[in-house]
Order: structure tokens, then sequence, then C-alpha cells
């Protein structure tokens, strides 16, 4: 309920038309998401015609489809899936129309889209291996409305592949910064770019890499400013708050 | 040397203004600055007026108070030394005007510029004890031209005092949430703000606390989107990306 | 042997009915078991009419079987099979009448008793995915004779969704609190509650949540008093310490 | 605002009494505190009569007497202060009547309440090291309002010690049960009561012990049942629980 | 090389009898096993009679028999083989004549000697699931000649179960305390008896058991003096060094 | 009270010389001690004549005085103090005789017992900075009736400092073996000796050694059989299990 | 682009051969690689004639059998391909002609070329079970022309083992060290060998090896000079610095 | 006693020059460093005209003393002190000639010898944070006799100040590599070299810097190939190694 509406049920009351216990049923019935927390919706959808959520990780096949099904009939115009295994994939795609990215296990129903943020985002990996997180990445941008630039296989051991994209990366708006093993790539790249960048330590590795903890260290320790991290592999978490940085001016 | 600059040089030496020695000295001299790092040097001090850092941790009084002299005759309007101890600040006291607070242990040189973000950034913490990591934040925040809200001592446990703050939470541009202990401001503060939030572990607390680790897990590991994570104690580095985060528009 | 018995021993001995030997036997024979750990025995079952427990992680289905089966003859009138596995459920189902819950792994033979506690118990998640350990403290509690409130998918990253349930959580007598991931719940329901919390890290998460390291530290150093944390996954540790809390007043 | 509160106010606002922009600003202006939040007061300082508390860790001298001052000068008639350094304690020794125990460093001003728990809490140490946590939770206890009895050094090391005390355990309400090294105490206490075991692992020991990580992950496992644990040497939390389930009864 | 053999070596070369070039040649060509070397073969069959050794965890089917025919060829009259996965003794049974225990996947092949140690040699657990565990400890035991008593599921939980062992425990020559979790049955163990306790942490336990760190680090720091750890799960070393104990007299 | 006693007091009982009651309280005041835990008491000062321990690291001069009297007064000829700080030492150097390591903190009281062992303990370190621990091993040692030999600094990045040794490596009847960093000494002590061997790791080192528990670690994982291992730095346990071992045949 | 070609196209320019605009498109396009970076291209295969390497850990059969493909057509002599699966050896054999060893899962393609480094190599393991590491190492070297000298199984539990190798250990001219459980083997073979040592742990052990944890820290800790280390498994990335130092005198 | 020795030796007895027994008196004397460890003694010294080393972490300045004069006495040209204390310089600095350099605490006593390696040994820093450890390790190369080329403060977030040094990097024989923080320098470095590099993880840094742990992780997950690594802060031990690749061609 926002303001306009509490004006509309308290002149309603006044006038009789609904009771006064009517009224205060009304205002009890939900009042921390009526009172204040209305804007914590748009959150979940960060602005009108954005991606609404679905973690697929924990949930069954059925429990997915029940879900997107519930929202495409509600209206919403552009569903991400992340996390998605293939079983879901499987049963899912005789019944929605949707596309599926077996790398990243990331589904989009609906539409994709038009970028509307405020320039591109630049998607960058170390090598090869950190595919997977990068596209759940790239493709959570796209879904949130946002133009990505991919920039795979950049890893600093080869540092003329790095400098190879010195203009993509120093004029994008914001930075995604994934790599595993000793994950160097986010302090490069924090200190040739000039906008915020966003590091995702990945599991890539062995040995050492401790399923990506030296990475996520290598990252929290860079020496260049502008650096945060996210979780190890959380390729979603990065492209939100990229997006979220993207949209900035918009808001 | 920036392209027109490359076309001078080349006519220069077709018209035998230079020799061709002297030419691909030129050339080669200084290609990796020349030829696309001049971005880099405008990296270091954002924009135009923003302030010069010096980080003042690992450097004796002497090479604080020399650094500090030549920036301010190269004239540097702003300079924030951060980590700077009190034996830095007695011996620089009378040599150089500037406010210090002994909490943060934050020096700025200089007049801090007007806010000239897009909105104002909120610098919240868990405890008082956090201050210390805040104020490095919320001084570094002022000296690159932000309006800082502080909100000290909003911890979780007495979520009261949260929610009392909800419109400045709801309408901040970017967050800078700070606590040690169990660091779940990170995760409330996430749920609540639709504006991008970023975390800072600080080593406040005892045992398991493990001297800002539980506190780093847990903001990795945020239920909430849109919270990315800094160093343990890094409240600077906080500052700058949220700096960053909050001029996007005006670049 | 009471002090009674071992008066009437000596005294015994002393008329010549029993010889000295004999005494020193009697005497020498279970000392400790005779002298207090009577007591012991009642721990196990609590009380009359309790649950009797079955550990079923590390079993057979035969050995399960077979355990359950001597308990019956004995008379117990509740067993709890906790960890039970699908196998075992095959295995026993057509040779015993029992629920079993596949989620929770959790199997009851025989009645559940009627709730006999102080008040009610709340076991609330932060999300679907701990549901597992929230059933296994769930059905616990109702097994021991508390009446269970269930609070799932209430994680403090969408605070509405815990404040929706403010009044359960103000009467409950005690709280169980499972969250994987960062864990917050415990602080914010531990800030909120005017009851014991008995917080539950669960292994939900990836990554950094280091299979549930994360919430277990972020619990540890609840900054909320009022909070003691059992073993990660360990629904049942906190569900028997939270029904011992329930019936304290029946003691 | 409770309901008869809101019925008055749409009523007023109904005969004109508030205008409806009054009555909306009411509505708004403080929805979480109005709507059930007066009873997380309560939650401070747990019942009527009972102590307020201080953690003085972190704060300077003067700040702990302010604030002491000013909970006299409210009335409270029993304030705890925990981790009270030795300066504070000089600081405010002529200003304050109060008693200070230098060993677990708590203060405690005010005259302490008569027992009026359940029954009676005991605290048990493996070793003589241990006593600071101890009294650190003896204390507390006592100023809650509960009876304590102190079994110090029946670490399990030598059982008949232990055992000695069996009366006691066996016949408390609750238990404390503290130890540093290898922390098995919890499970041996565990395992003869019939009561709540608060565990409390402390940082004594060397090398291994890792400064209480060695105790803290032996009382997570504990094989015994009703067995939970709070942070390393924070008797002050295990206290704290302790007395709730103590008071259990006289909610 | 012994004394004798070099004085010959010289004298015949003074005489003639063999060049200086061949008492060089002798003299350096093995000089780490001709001058005390020997004994170190010894060190692997410790003494006349007793048990070879095969690890067999990272060896095929084929290397196993291979090792044992030439084993018993050579006229070993018992081998012990562990860590002997099931299709090794698959491969194994119709070939040669030996024992094997499924639990704990010792084999042993030839006859168990009689047991000429010391005294006896306790194995206890703390739960019935350390068995396999305890099993490799017990039959390498009794493969190295130790009369072995087997104490399962003493765990200090059920402190009545443990003292109902008291005088095997007291009148052990050695003891292997075998415990997951949270270890504690080391130091009881320890604190009771009077002769050395090799205690052996295993991995059993889920959560912050961490695969037996847990109680790894509580055997390490175990308050009873006497008490020495092996790797976790390493019942077959416990019993070697247990073995050499038992046998120290008799050397 | 042991067995006779038992009958003495029985019969006492029979003939009046003491009544009933009074045998009741004789057989009901210290049933643990008494009705079997006599052995404990011989455990501590393992056999008649043995050194009587006091653990100084937590304890205050005064402390360590009072107890170290009355255990003179109660006719104990040798006291061992470990971990016994300058202090101590200063404070008790005019009221007791007895001689003070500084290096390893170790004091002894009375005369050191001749040596009534099997054999030998040698006591080797893998540098010099491995002789605090060492000490402390080899003076407890000489405190409980062993002959040591001590072997210092003959790590095995100088192979042939340790073999030049070989003679009393082979020949002990125990070997504790001491070292810090990667603690290789004990698994090549491990794999020349033919005796127990007791490794204790040390915190010497810097780095990756993260005080002493890679020594820990690697001494845990040691290749070669028979070798168990102590806390980090603790000499004493390794020393007091040692005297056991190198006393089995003198039980 | 090196200095030779730069002269050249100033000098076209100059003489109107190629258009000013034409130059600096040419210099301008590949700044990074022309002006100094074709060397790194020499790095990847080390020298003439060296082999050319495929990480084929993350590699689909297809992917790595394309790259094979356009690595032969480039006229590459001999490629390398380690960590290649079963799988990739299954879907290439009948497409190329290459050795596989399936221990290691390292690949050839081509002929090895003939030992062209300054000595030879040795790769010594612990034991048998560090095989596929060493392996790794060893057909790595052999691929980068080294004569390789291989010691398997020489672990220091067996000291005359170690020993009975004197000579080849000796005589390197670098050592490839390769042990899992406590890594002893770095130690003694860096204090007997006078040459560069690279230690490479590996994930063999158990319990408190913590996949080659234990074995890595054993290794950094090392007492002795001269010793470097990789990753664990890392037998590559030793081999490849071990032919680099091997190399030296021939660049 | 090398070969020549020995044939003296034999010609000698024959010649009845010396007696058979005296013969044997020799050989068996030191059988170990004579019979084949003549080439440890050279390894400590690593050829004619080196430095000889002495640690000083756990060293009394008297012990230096005594070491170092012993060692001017028996002719040691260059004697290099590594973690030399400032005490340990106060106390020496009258009594013997030496440089002390206070930042590394390095001494040199005697003169520093020509570099006499194949070519230049580079080492750099990536912060000046870590110019203790590069000094010890630019001393070391020093007194060893090797060309130093420093490279300091060129760390890779300000990768136009890393890659002014393209020259020195690719050029140099080896390369030291040291770094703090997130130890990225490795990496970049070992991907634009083409020669040994040997990386120095530094304890610089704070928070999730864990004391080097997190630059330690990142070099040994260097995705380059080429880079092995030391322990934390090891200036030392990178430079010995080192000199010894440096100086293979010498041999």
């Amino acid at each position: 309920m926002n303001q306009d509406e509490l004006v509309t049920l308290l002149l309603d009351m006044k006038q009789d038309k609904i009771s006064v216990e009517e009224a205060i049923l009304q205002i009890k019935k939900e009042p921390f998401q009526d009172l204040g927390f209305a804007k914590i919706d748009n959150h979940r959808g960060i602005r009108q015609g954005m991606a609404e959520v679905i973690y697929g990780a924990s949930k069954t096949p059925e429990q997915i489809y029940k879900i997107t099904k519930s929202m495409m009939e509600a209206g919403q115009k552009t569903i991400l899936i992340t996390r998605m295994k293939e079983e879901a994939y499987e049963y899912m795609k005789d019944k929605v129309e949707f596309t599926y990215d077996s790398l990243s296990k990331v589904a989009i129903v609906g539409k994709i889209p038009e970028p509307n943020g405020e320039g591109s985002v630049v998607v960058c990996t170390g090598g090869t291996s950190d595919m997977p997180v990068a596209e759940e990445a790239a493709l959570t941008l796209e879904a949130f409305g946002n133009q990505v630039v991919r920039l795979y296989d950049v890893g600093v051991a080869g540092l003329h592949r790095t400098l190879a994209h010195l203009d993509e990366i120093m004029s994008a708006n914001v930075i995604v910064a994934i790599a595993g093993m000793e994950g160097a790539l986010a302090s490069v790249i924090g200190g040739l770019a000039d906008c915020p960048v966003i590091a995702v330590p990945t599991s890539v590795g062995y040995g050492a890499s401790f399923h990506g903890v030296s990475a996520l260290l290598s990252m929290l320790n860079s020496c260049a400013s502008g650096v945060s991290v996210v979780n190890i592999d959380n390729g979603f978490g990065a492209a939100y708050q990229a997006s979220m940085i993207n949209h900035m001016g918009r808001k």
C-alpha cells in the first residue's frame, strides 16, 4: 500500500465507504510490506521491465516449472533461472519456451530486454575454464538490460592478451573480473580500469587453489583500488551489483 | 603521446625537422605510457579536484611529510593520508596545516571539496567499536566529494535501531556497511536497500571472530543480492569504490 | 546401592547373615553404578513416556530394524529414528508401522505424544534449502512432546518476511533458528526474541560457505545475547536441548 | 501503537478531531517500534529488577562511567559491567560504589538481587586457568538472580574429581561447562547431567589448542545430547542464556 | 662390512692379494649399507616370527597378490595386508589361503602368532562407527603377537559404560583409544589408565568434525599425561607402536 | 582404601571396635578414590620415588611456592616444575633449594633419582632452536628416573650429522624426536630406529611454519611406522610417555 | 615489430612509399606485441625445437584434438598434452599418432627431442603412489629435451633406499623431489644435493595429510637451502622450471 | 677424505708408513663425511671463495660473534649473517669490521666477491614495504657473487611501472619476485620473463592477507609456467637458489 492508497483508504473510511474495522484490517494486515517496504518489492525486480530471478540450485524440476508458470501468468516478461540442472531443462523444454545455456546452466524465459544501462559492462576471465561462471554473469547482465562485452581468456600470464583489450577495459562502465587459480586478473584490471571492478573468484584450479580460496584471498587483498569481491563462483551476484551500478544514472 | 602528437611527430620527421633516429627514440621510449596509459594517471586522482591519497601505514613520519610537501607544491588541493600513526601527526602538525582524526588515523590536507556525487553515501556500522573503520570510509568519501550519512551502531541484534533509519537506507545512492563479529548487518541492509552495498568486515570481536574472518565469510555468503565485499578493516577501499559508483553519472 | 541398602548389608554381615567376603564383593562390585549412576539411565529417555532415539546414520537397515524391534518389545511407545536412509525405510516399511519423512530422513514409530511442554517451540529457517535440517528438528520436538511452530524461509535478506512472524517469534518459549550461508538469522531472531535461541548452522551454500563453517562462525559470534549453537546440520541436537528447556517447569 | 490506539486514531480522524494528513503521519511514523517492538526493550533488561549490562571491552573509562551514571540516575538497581579493564576500575572506584573482580574483570554496581530462578546453575571448569571465564559467568548469573554452584578444576583427566561432584551435577537446573585445551568436560558433563548444558570453550592452552579452537570444535561435536555452545571465552553469553532457561517457569 | 672384514680387506691389500684399486672400490662402494644399516632390515620385520606388512591402499589386486606370493615363497609365516579393497579380496580368495575382515579391510595370510608380549593391549572406541579403525588396530596387534582386549562403544557421553570396564583399562599394558567426533575418550582413558595411551582420531562425525580434525585436536590437547596421537584413521600406526611398547621387555 | 584396609574396616565393625555408622562414613567418604581409584594416585607419581609435577604456566610465584612447600612437607623427594617463569624463580630461590634451567624454564626440587628404566632415552632435535623444548623433555625424563642421551642439532638437512649418531639412535629404548619447521626429523629417525619414537613438533620457524602446525602435520603423516605425536612444544608430555614406556618391564 | 622493421616503416613513409596514416595504423595496431612482446611468444615454446604444451584438464576430447591438429599443421614437431583423460585418448587414438601414459595422463605427439640440456635431471619420489605426478614431470622433461634419471620410492623412512642413490643425487644438475604425506624427501634431498631442488608436494596420503597440504607446508619450511616449491601435484610446473634451469648455459 | 687422500692412506699403510690399526681408525672415524659426503661440505659454501652463512634469528649476540670469529680465523673471506638483530650489531660493531643493513638485518663480514655468475639476477618487489625481504635477497645474492638488478615498487596495480622495466625483466638470467598482499607480481613477471622466477611471498598486508598466506597461495597457483615459491619472507632462500641457478654454467 503506497501513500496514495493509504489516503484513499482513510478517505473511504471517513466517507463510510468502508467500515473502521475494515480499515484497521487493511492497515494491520501487511504492515511491513505496506507501510514502507514497497520499495523492497521494487528491489527484487530492480526496475519496471527487468527480469525476475529463480535460483535453481536446490529446487526440483517441478518446483522450477511451477514458479516459472506462476510468474508468467503474473505477466512477468523476463525470467532468469540460474544454476538450473540439465534434468530441469529436460523437464521444462516442451512446456515453456525458453533459451538454456548448458555451460552456465542459465535459462532465460521471455525476451531479453534492450540494453538500457549507462554504458557497457565488461565481463573478463583469466582462462577458458572460468567461462561457466562468466556466462552466468553475462547472461544475467543481459537479462537485466545491460550491454555486455565478453573478454575471455585474457589472463595475466600472457599479459599481451590482457593489454590487447585495453580499449574495452578502459571504456567500460563497470567490469566483472572473473578468475580462478591465483586470481591476479582482478589486480591487473583494477590497476588499468577507471571504473568499479567486481571480482569473482572461481573454483577453477587444483591443489593449493583450495576450490577458489586462493583466488578469493588474492582478490580481497588486491593492491588496486576500486575492486570489491563476491563469493566464489557467484557470477550472478557480481552481475546483479554491476547492473545496479550501470543503471545508477537511470534511477 | 596521443594520436595528434604521433601525427605531428611523423610529419616532423617527414619534413626533416627531426631525424629518423629521434623519431624512433620517441616512439620506443615510453610506448606503454604514451599509447594508452594516459588514462591510468587520471585513475589515481579520479577526477579534477579530487584528493590524492597517501597510504601511511608503512611510511615513516619523514616520508609522509616529504610526499605531502611535494604534492602540495605540485598544486594538489586535497591530500588524504590514511593509517597515519600518532607520531606522524606529531611530526607534521607544526609543518603543514591539516586535520587529523585520531580514531581512524586519517589526515586531510587542504580543503574538503564540495559534494559533487549523484546522491548520498550511507556509512553504517553494527557497533560503536567499528567506528575507526567507518570514519576511515566516511572521511575518504568526503575527501572524494561525496555527501556522507553516518549511521553508527545500528546492528541487527537491536533491529529497531536498524529500522529506525529505514529512510536513510532506502534513499541512499550507495551504502558502505561495516561490521565485525557475525557481520549480519550486510545481509539485512542488502535486503532493505535498493542500491549497491559494499560490505567491510572489521576485526572487531574475540574468540571465533578470528580477527574478522567470521564477518568476512558472513558477508561473502550474504543471501542478499547487490552486496560485494572488501578486505577486513579496509574502510578506504570500500569508500573508494563507493565514490566511483556515486560519481557514475558524472563521468 | 543407596545408604539404606549399605546399612542393611553391613548389619547383615555383623549378624553373620552374610560373610565378610560377600560384603566386600558387594561393596566393590559396581561402585560407580550403585552409588549414583542410576540416574544416568533416566537421562537417556528423559522422562516417562518420551521417545527413545536411534541414530540411523551409520547403521545398516537390519541393525535399525533389530534395535527398533527390541525397543518395541520392551514397551517403548514412541521411537524416533534420525538420519535413516531410504534403503532402511524400504527394508522396514512392511515389517513395522511407522511414518517416514524422506526430506529429513526421520522416522517415527508409535504414536506422537500430546504436547506437554511449557509453551511452543518455534523452528525457523533462512531458506527453503534448510528444510531437511528443520524437519529433523521439528519432528524430534514433536516426538518429545512439544508444540512446534514452523516458520520456514524467513531469511533476513527479505526482512519483511521475518517481521511478518513477529508474533510467533515473540511468544515462543524456545526458538530453534536454522540457517546456512551467512547465518544472520540467528542474530536477528536473537535480537527480536525474549527466550533462549538455539542456532543450527546448515551446510547449505557454496564457495566460501565452506559447508556450513561460515554460518557456524556467524552464529558463534552473534551480537545478540541468549543465542547458543550446535554442530552444523545438527537439527536433532538443537531440538533435544530445546525440548529440555521447554519442559523445565515440568521437571 | 496498539490496536486500541489505532482504533482511536481512526475514529478521531473520522470525527475530524485530527486531519487525514495527521493520521497518515501517525501511521507511517514509527510503524516498526509501535506495532510490536515494545517487547524488545523488555528483552534487554530481561525482567523487572534484573541487571542492565555494559560491555566494557571497547569502552574508555570515561564512557563506562558516564553510561553507569546515567543508568543509576534512571533508577537501575543492578548494573553489570563485563570486561572492564583495571584502569576503568581505578578511574571509577572513588566515584561510584561497586564491587570489582580483578580475575574476571567483572564489576557490579548496586545490590545483587535475591536468587529467583527455578533452581541452581552449576558453573564448572576443567582447570583453574579457566577461572576468569568461569567467574564472568558466575557473577553474571548472580547479577541476574540465579543461585550459582561453583565446581572448579573438575577436569576429566582426573575423573574422580568430576565424579566427586555427581550430586551437584545431577541436581542442577542448568549447567555452564567451561574448558580449554581439549574441552572434553562438556561431553562428560553432558553425559552425566539431566539438564541443558551450555558449553564455553576457553582460550586456555598452547600449541594445537589454537586459542580455543580445539575446545570449540570438541564441544560442537559433543556426542552427548543436550549440549550447546557459545563463543570462545564468552562466559557472559553462556550465563545470559542459562539465566533465561533457569527463569523459564517464572515468565 | 664390519670391523673384522675391514681388517681382512686391508691386510689382503697389504699382502697384494687384492690391488689398492679394488680395496678402494670395496671401501667406497656401499658405505652406508655396510657400516650399520643391516639393523634397518631388522626394523621392518620387528622380530623373528612377526608379521610382514603390505599397505594395500594404493596397490592393484595383482600387485598385492604378487607381493604376497613372493613373501610366502621367502618363507614369511604371517603377512598382514591393510586397507585391502573388496576387489583385491575377490581376486585373491581362490589363489591364497587367508582371512579377510571386510569391515576393517584387513587380510591376514598365514597363522596368527601366539601372543608373546608383556601384557594385554586394550583397543577401545567411543562408538560403534569407529569399529573399522579399531579392527585395523586389533588385527594388526594380533598379527604382531599381542593379546587384545576389545572395548567398543565405551564413549564418555555414557560414562557408566566407560567405567564398567575400569578393570580392563587399569590392568592394560598399553591402550589404543579410538574416537571420532569430539575425541574425549582419549582424555578420560588417559586419566584413568596407568600405562601409555596411543590415541587414534577417526573421521567419524559430520559438520564441524571436519573429517577427524576435531578429534585430532582434542587428542593432541589432552589434559591427561601419557597420551600420544597418530594420524586420523591410522589404526595400523597406533597398533604398530603399541606392539613395540608391549614387547619392550622382550627385546 | 585398598582391599586389606576394607577387610580390616569391616572386621573392626564386626568386632564392635568401630560403630556401623563410622564404617558407613568411611566407606562413603571418598568412594571413587577408595574403591578403585587408588591406582589413579599411583598414576600421578608413577611409581614410588618418582617426581611429583607442578605445571607452572598459569600459576603465580606464590601459588607455585605454596604447592611446592606442601609437597615437600608431605615427604615428596623430587618435585618437577615445568614452565616456571623467571619471576617465580626469583621469588623462590631464597626460600627453597632447587635447580632451575632458564632455557627450558624447568625447576627440580630435591634430588634427581638414579636411572631405573630399561634402557636409555634419546632426546634429539633438528636444530639448536629446539633446545628449550628438548631440555624440558630431558630434565623431565631425568626427574622420572631415565638415562638420557642428548643429540641436539642433528637435523636432516645435514644428514651426515644425523647419521653420525646412528649408534645412539639404534640402541635407544625410546626416542623423543623434537623439530620445528618441516619436522622431517621424526620420519628419518622413525625409519632408522627400532623402538617407539615420540615426536614433538616445535613452534620454531617463521612464515608457513604457522607456529608449529607444519611440523605437527609432517609428524602426523610420517611414513615411518612406530611414530606417535604430542602437542606443539609439549616436551613434558613426550617425556612422560617415554618414561612410562622405558619403565614397562619394571611394572 | 622489431627495431629494424620500425626504421624501414618510417623510411618508407618518409619516401612516400606508404602514407602517414598507414604508418600510424601500423604503429598503433599492435603496440604491445610489436614493441617488445615478441619474446613472449618465444617464451611459450622455450627454444626452437621444443615442445608446445596443451593443458588437457578442462578441455573436451574434441577441443584437444582440434588444438593438436592445428599445431601439427603449423609444423610443431613435439606436442605435450598433460592431464588428458582416458576418453580424450580414446577419441584421438585413431586420428593422430602419439604415445599416451595412462598413469600420468600425459600424451606426446611427435618425436621426443634429443636431450640437449646441461646435465641430467633427477626425478625422485617418496613412494610408488607419487608416480603419476612423477611421470608427468619426467615425460615433460623429456619432451623439453632433458635427460631424466628416475629414482622412485626412495622415501626417507627407509633411508638406505635414499642413500643407495647418492651418486645420482649428487651428480644431478637439477632435482625434482616429489612426495606426499609428510614431504620429508625434499629436505633430505636438499641437504644431500649440490644443485637446485624443485619440490612437488602430492595429494597422496589420508587424514591429516589434507590432500597435500601437509607435504606442501613441510617443503616450504624445508631447513635445507636451495629448495623451492610448486603447487600440489604440479609435476608439469616443476619440470618446466627444471628444464629452464638445465638449459641455462644453452641460452 | 677425498679419493686421492684415500689412495695415499692405503699406500702409506702398504708401505708401512702407518700401521693397519691407524688406517682403520682413519677410515672409520668419520665415515659419512669422508666417504662421500665431501660434496656436502662444498654444498654449504657453494664454491671456493663464496660466502659462509650464519642464520642470526635465534642466536645471541655472543653466539654470532663467536661463530663469526672462528670462521674468520679459519680463513673465510666472506661471511653473510642474516636476520641479525640490532643488539647483535651493537655488540659486534667495535669487534669486527663489517657492513650492516638495518632494513633487512643483513650483515656482511669481509669483502663482497666480484660477480661471477652467468648473468644478472633481478630482484623485484610489488611495493616499498617488501624492501626488507628484497634486500635480504639482494645482499645474499651479492655475497654469493651475483650481479643484482633491483626493481622495487613495480606492483601490478600500476602496470606501467612494471612494464617500464620490461628490458631488465626480459634480459635477466633469474628473477626473484617478491610481493605481499595478493602476490600477483609473480604471475605477471612469470608471464613476461623467459627465465626461472623464484617467488617470495611477504607478510606485508593486513586482514585477509593472513600474514603472507594470501600471497603464498597466489604464487603457488600462478598460471605462469616457470615459477616456484619459497617460504613467506624467505628472501635468503630464494637468493640461495637463484645464485645456484645463475652459476649453473660455472659448475
